[in-house]
């Protein structure tokens, strides 16, 4: 099962990286950004029986490696 | 409006960091995984009047500055 997991700073946390995205798109002429945050995607294939267990397998490897819990919030997708 | 990019290495380009997190992965117990991809996930604010708009002003940030289409998919979404 294909499994997409949206890795995102928590809104609390300062994102230097998304900041400077976002003067670099000012200065190359687009007004009226704002807000600009970056985060990671990861894609993989799980092995599992259903949509639940792929989920459950994912949210182990977010916890244990994907994701730093403190700092990052993480959101999952299965798909088919 | 907010807009959300997803940006992909293309399936042709090899990604020796999804890799490694496919190998540390199986190196922590978690098996049957595979074609572990990482990509970049930007959010932003734009200031457009309708999505359409929103979609054109982004397409245009990621062929000048966010994405590079030499080795990079983008995908747009725009979320009222």
């Amino acid at each position: 099962m294909k499994a997409r997991v949206a890795i995102r700073l928590r809104p609390d946390v300062l994102d230097p990286q998304g900041k400077a995205i976002g003067q670099a798109l000012g200065t190359l002429g687009f007004s009226g950004v704002d807000n600009v945050r970056q985060g990671k995607l990861i894609e993989l294939d799980v092995e599992a029986s259903d949509a639940a267990g792929a989920k459950a397998q994912v949210k182990a490897m977010c916890e244990r490696l994907l994701a730093n819990p403190v700092i990052e919030d993480y959101e999952i997708e299965i798909e088919g």
